[in-house]
C-alpha cells in the first residue's frame, strides 16, 4: 500500500451503508453558518428571525434537491425517528387495526411496529423471495380491511436489494380503489442519493431519510410527508407540530448541502452536477461499473457465494452501493476483523446488528446456518476508488485463501 | 453603545433560556474530534471501535460532570425526547393508569402526556401556587393507586421558579411506603448547570437535560436514568436499547465539554473551575448578584410588575437566570420587538410558545388578561455582563417610558 493510500481512510472504508464518512467541508461550513445564526429559530426577536430565515432556507434547499415542496420536508433527529413518527401516529386512531411490514425492514420499523402490539395493533409480516425482494403481489395478498399502514423499505441495508416500491404503491392504489387505502411508508435511508428514487411518486405517503448516510452529520434526518397527519410525538410544536424540539440549524444546513452534493445523482433521470463537476448520471454509472467489477472478481473465488446467489455482476435489482457475500469457513466477524487488521473496514450485517448474532434479513431469504453466519457486507460510495476496490479484493482473496487452503 | 458592545451579541442577548448561544470553541473542537473518528460506533472494525471508544469517553465525562454513573446516561436527540421516553414507556405496561403532571410543565411533557389519553391513560394536573411553585402536598394529594408516573420540572422555563423536587421525591417515598411508588420524572432542562441540582438525589427516577441550553449543539441531550426500564421507542438498539439511532459523536463530545465547563457550577456545593478559572460558587454568586440588581432596578419602574409579584431581588425560590416581568400598556411582543430594534434579544414566554397567544404557565398562577399578555422573559447566562444588563435596563426603561408617558 502506498502511504497516500494508507492515509486516505475514505479509500479503505467500505462500510458506507453503516455510516458515510462525513464531508468535512460541508460540516465545517454548516457549523460556521449555524454559529452566525445562533438564536432559537422560534424566537421572534431579530436574531431569532434571522435564524428562522436560515433554517427555512435550508428546508427549501432540501425540498428542491428532493424534488418536493418545502412543506413536505419535516426535519427530524434521523432515520430512526423518521420511521417511528408514521408508525406511532397510528396511536391517534380511534380504531385499532393491522400494520404490514416486510420481513426485511430495518429495526427502526420492525422493532417499533412490534411494540405497537402492546397497544392492540396487529403486525403482519410480508415475506420476501429468496432474492430478498418483496413483490407487490405479496403485499396486496396481506392487505386486510383494517390495514392502516404498509411499511416497505426502498433498498435493503444488508443486501442492497431494491424493493419495487413504485409498483407496490400502484398496486395498493389499484387494490384499494373505492375503499380506504392504507398509508404507505417507505424507509428510504439506503436509497436516498444511492439509486434513482423519486420521493414524490404517487402513493408514497411518508418516507425516511438520514443525513449521516449521505456524508452529513448524525442527529438530523428528514421525514418526507406528502400530506399532514396527526402525530403522536408532541412537545413545543416545532416543524408545524410534526416534530418537536429546538430546530437543529447546523444539521439542517449540512443536510441541505449533502442533498445538493450527494443526492441529486440519485434522482431519476436527473443530470445534476456531482461534487467533482461530473454529471449525476456519470457518477452513478461509475459506481455501477465498479461494483460489477468487484462482483466479477468475487465470483472467481470458489469459496465465495454472493447473497443472494442469483446476483449478477450487472444487476439492476440491486443498489450498487451494497454487496453481501459469504465466504466458506470464515465467520463474518472473523472476516471483518481480518480485513480491519489490513486497514479495510466492512460490516457483517447492519452496524445496528453488528453486536447481535441474529440475521433476520438473511433468515427471511431462507439463508441459514454457516452461509448466514459467514455473510459480510461491502458497501461503497462516490468516494470509493477503483484502486481502493482492487486492493480490497486482494485483501479479501488473501484472507479467504488462508481459511480455504 | 460602544462598537465593541455592539459587536458582541452575547452581551446583548438575554434569551439564554430559549437557546444558549453556542460555545464556538467547544463545537469546533468536538467537530474535529468527531471527524477524526467518523465511523459508526456500532461497527466492530477498527475504525468503529475507535469511534465507540471516543463515544464512551464522552459518556464517561458527562457522567462524571453530572455526578452519576455512565450507565445512567442515555444520549438522546434533546430535551424533548428525554421527556418523551419515560412517558411513552408507560405504553409497555399491561395496566393503564394515571399520569400526574404539574400545571406548569413544558409542552414536551404536557402535550405528550395529553396524547396518552388516546391510549387509555388519565392525566391529572397538579396546580401550582400563585408564585408558580408546585408544593409536595399538592402532588401527594393527587397520587392515586393507579398513578404510574409523576412529572415535575426542576425550574420553570418562563418564571425561573425552582420547584421543590427533592422534597417532592421525599414526600412520594414516604407516602408510598409499603405500596407501589410511581416513577418520578424531572424535566431538568432549565435547571442543569443553572442552579445547584443533584440528578442522583434519591427518588428521582429519570431526568431530561438538553445540550443547547448549556451552550452546546442542538440535537443532543441526555436522559438520566437511575434504573433501566423498558422503552416504547425502539429501533437499532443503540444506547443499550434505550434510544435507537446512530450515535451522534459530535453531539456527545460537545455536550461532555459543555457539562464540564457550564454545568459543574450548578452542582450543589461544587467548587469546580469555571471557564475563566473562577470557582463554581463564585460564578453562581455573580449571577445571583447581577439578577438581584436587575430586579431592583425593575422594581423602581412604576409600570413594571414582577411575575410573580412576590419575587424579591434576592430570592432563593427562583433561578437567577430567568426573570419574568409585565409592563403596563406594552403587549409582550411589542416589548420584544422594541428591544430587538435596539439590539437586545428577549422572549415573551418560551420560544416554543412565542408564536402562540396562550400563556398556560401564567394562567396556572392566576395571572390573566393584560398582565399576562404584557409579560416578557429576560434570561441570563455566565456570558452576561454587568455592563450588558445595565444597558438592557436602560433600553427597557426608555421603551416603558414611551408607553407610560
Amino acid at each position: 500500500m502506498s502511504d497516500n493510500f494508507t492515509d486516505n481512510i475514505k479509500e479503505r472504508y467500505f462500510d458506507w451503508a453503516a455510516t458515510a464518512l462525513a464531508d468535512e467541508d460541508i460540516l465545517h461550513d454548516a457549523l460556521e453558518k449555524s454559529l452566525a445564526d445562533g438564536a432559537n429559530p422560534s424566537s421572534v426577536h431579530g436574531a431569532g428571525l434571522d435564524a428562522r430565515h436560515a433554517f427555512e432556507s435550508a428546508r427549501a434547499r432540501c425540498a428542491a434537491a428532493l424534488g418536493v415542496k418545502p412543506e413536505n420536508v419535516i426535519f427530524t433527529s434521523g432515520g430512526t425517528e423518521s420511521d417511528q413518527i408514521p408508525i406511532l401516529a397510528l396511536l391517534r386512531r380511534p380504531q385499532k387495526g393491522s400494520i404490514l411490514i416486510s420481513a426485511i425492514e430495518h429495526p427502526a420499523v420492525s422493532a417499533q411496529a412490534e411494540l405497537m402490539k402492546h397497544c392492540g395493533w396487529r403486525v403482519i409480516t410480508v415475506p420476501c423471495n429468496s432474492d430478498g425482494i418483496v413483490t407487490p403481489e405479496a403485499v396486496i395478498a396481506r392487505i386486510e380491511d383494517d390495514t392502516a399502514l404498509v411499511c416497505i423499505m426502498a433498498v435493503n441495508n444488508e443486501t442492497g436489494a431494491i424493493q419495487p416500491v413504485y409498483e407496490i404503491a400502484d398496486a395498493m392504489t389499484a387494490h384499494c380503489r373505492g375503499k380506504r387505502r392504507p398509508k404507505f411508508h417507505v424507509d428510504a435511508v439506503q436509497a436516498a442519493g444511492k439509486i434513482p428514487f423519486e420521493l414524490s411518486y404517487p402513493g408514497i405517503d411518508t418516507a425516511a431519510i438520514s443525513a449521516h448516510k449521505l456524508c452529513g452529520p448524525r442527529g438530523i434526518g428528514i421525514l418526507y410527508m406528502k400530506d399532514r397527519f396527526e402525530p403522536f410525538l408532541k412537545g413545543g410544536g416545532q416543524e408545524n407540530g410534526m416534530r418537536s424540539g429546538t430546530e437543529n440549524l447546523f444539521g439542517a444546513l449540512a443536510l441541505a448541502s449533502c442533498l445538493e452534493r450527494y443526492y441529486t445523482r440519485g434522482r431519476l433521470g436527473e443530470q445534476g452536477a456531482g461534487s467533482a463537476g461530473e454529471s449525476a448520471g456519470n457518477m452513478f454509472s461509475q459506481e455501477m461499473r465498479r461494483t460489477a467489477h468487484f462482483i466479477e472478481k468475487l465470483k472467481e473465488l470458489p469459496c465465495c457465494t454472493l447473497v443472494p446467489e442469483s446476483r449478477n455482476a450487472v444487476d439492476e435489482r440491486f443498489a450498487p452501493g451494497v454487496v453481501q457475500a459469504s465466504f466458506a469457513n470464515i465467520p463474518g466477524e472473523v472476516m471483518v476483523r481480518a480485513l480491519s487488521e489490513k486497514g479495510f473496514y466492512i460490516s457483517t450485517g447492519s452496524a445496528c446488528s453488528a453486536r447481535k448474532s441474529q440475521r433476520p434479513v438473511l433468515a427471511a431469504m431462507g439463508i441459514k446456518g454457516e452461509k448466514a453466519a459467514n455473510a459480510v457486507r461491502f458497501s461503497f460510495s462516490s468516494h470509493s476508488t477503483d484502486e481502493g476496490v482492487k486492493k480490497l479484493f486482494e485483501a479479501v482473496k488473501e484472507i479467504a485463501g488462508r481459511f480455504n487452503g
